[in-house]
């Protein structure tokens, strides 16, 4: 911690990681853990509010979560790693800033009307969807976070959340809540074979926890420059859809070669792609070795969300007894409520 | 406890409670306490609704509240007397069915248009006001309770609860809770001296605390029946805003006695309201009394206040245990929380 600012960011709990969680989210986690005060947490309440119909399959994705975090380098020593609903203060944050937060600031959000319409089957024109920046609200200054890592298409919650804080501490006039800050952190998008965001939804992901078979398979997949039709024809790094994974994962002395082979047409396709497999192995191998270790034996999962819960309650404590006071309702006689 | 059905009902911490209070609530309370298993609370969240803007004032209205509840006769030793913001659980409950309950449903409780225009200066348009009956459904089916005391206006919002369970029972394909039933009794109504409901923010009440020389003045400056010019003319008790109170305080045979007093033109109203006073305060004395006793020695109150809050936690976290394990979100490894 070279500043003591404290970060927060969370994930919804959507089951096992792939490399666009790890490119687009984890390795920025990993690498802010050793700049600031880290809080990670999987935000399980907010996966209830698009799949509240089916709450039970929330469950079995939180262990392989967790373990895909740890795997990718998250270090419980450093960063505090914790389950949202095991921390009932976000509840009572929520609740609380309910109160101060007008209809009109959350009707307003771009992703409201958007989303409801995009999730039709789902049925999420609920009272809690709506309140979903108020729960990222009480998320974020429940730790009192200086800086959110977040993607372009969350600035206006962050936004939102900004004047729900300048709210609070203009009607208990004090500094109750920093105002937290956007860390807006370049990362890379990482596309799926089919040419979209690599996502579990499209069925288009490379998981963590894949083996090297499945691996070759979706990298052989992939949609190049769809214009190069036969080796023949030269192709173009900068618009192929598989060129970036070279970006990331091929030493750059190499890289150069399979550029220059794929502008002069002396390389194809086929042989591209299998020049990636060995540097993506390796780069997958210490996680999946890592991931299939932990989820072997469950407990260590859990001991570091114990650990991680408990710190985590600790300082929600410290903020809710603050923001009590604040608020002049700290009059009950056992307001702790353990 | 007759019959083991579960009864809650809770009073916004509005402060000092007056004859309004009495004969429309707490005179109910202390009967249902002697047949039902209650739960009584004090509903400071709910007042944070639309007091949000001075939350400060909440905390002083707690203790006198308290306090008249047990000088009226609600007995701890029967029922469980609590602060909602104590048990934070509901807390937990409002989240979690937020998440449940469509926006369609909260927009279009009679109540919420009608309140935030009533209240325009107070700027109540928001996400929590919105969600108050979604509070409210917490606050009852954490006890599980079975019978909601509630008056006429109050009666859609016990239909969305109902709705509310029924949802949260048919998703998880369980009896999670039991639907909730009104429990409409008849409570006298009292007026004020100028002929409104009685009510502090009309300053026409009779509280508790006031002192014998107060009640006489309040007394002597109701309107009775406007009609009346002057004592020869015949009253009319059955639309006097004066007589309902000997229907409360004064024995039948005096009562007849004034009843035919009036409408035969030969008592006027000054007499009229004298053959109150001593039946008034006869009532009163006691509750006064008592009232003087508890707020000398606050501690009393606090000691109630913290094994009430101890029962209704105990019973509000089998509830919530039952809730996750119905949802499936009993996965944490210290779920408890505490």
């Amino acid at each position: 911690m070279s500043d003591h600012k404290r970060v927060l960011s969370g994930m919804r709990s959507t089951g096992a990681l792939h490399l666009g969680h790890l490119h687009g989210a984890l390795q920025n986690w990993v690498r802010l853990q050793y700049e600031h005060e880290c809080y990670f947490f999987v935000a399980d309440w907010h996966a209830l509010t698009t799949e509240y119909k089916e709450a039970r399959t929330i469950q079995e994705k939180v262990a392989p979560m967790v373990a895909d975090f740890l795997a990718a380098g998250v270090d419980p020593g450093r960063a505090v790693l914790f389950i949202q609903s095991s921390v009932k203060e976000h509840a009572e944050l929520y609740l609380l800033l309910s109160m101060f937060t007008p209809l009109g600031w959350l009707e307003r959000v771009p992703t409201f009307k958007e989303q409801v319409q995009a999730l039709a089957d789902k049925e999420i024109h609920t009272h809690g969807f709506l309140g979903y920046p108020v729960l990222q609200t009480a998320d974020i200054i429940l730790y009192n976070a200086h800086y959110v890592p977040v993607g372009m298409d969350q600035v206006s919650h962050l936004e939102l959340c900004r004047e729900i804080v300048r709210r609070v501490n203009f009607l208990t006039g004090q500094e109750v809540f920093v105002e937290p800050a956007a860390l807006l952190t370049a990362s890379a998008k990482i596309t799926g074979p089919d040419g979209r965001k690599m996502s579990k939804s499209y069925g288009n992901a490379i998981f963590f926890g894949d083996d090297e078979e499945k691996v070759r398979q979706t990298v052989m997949s992939y949609i190049t420059d769809t214009q190069r039709a036969r080796k023949s024809d030269p192709g173009r790094p900068d618009v192929c859809n598989f060129y970036p994974l070279h970006e990331i994962y091929t030493p750059a002395a190499e890289r150069e070669e399979i550029k220059s082979g794929c502008t002069s047409a002396s390389m194809g396709c086929v042989e591209c792609k299998k020049r990636l497999l060995p540097h993506l192995n390796t780069a997958m191998a210490p996680i999946r070795e890592k991931r299939d270790e932990l989820l072997r034996d469950p407990s260590a999962i859990m001991d570091v969300l114990v650990e991680g819960n408990h710190r985590a309650r600790a300082k929600a404590r410290e903020t809710m007894a603050r923001l009590r006071e604040a608020l002049g309702m700290n009059y009950s006689p056992d307001s702790s409520g353990a």
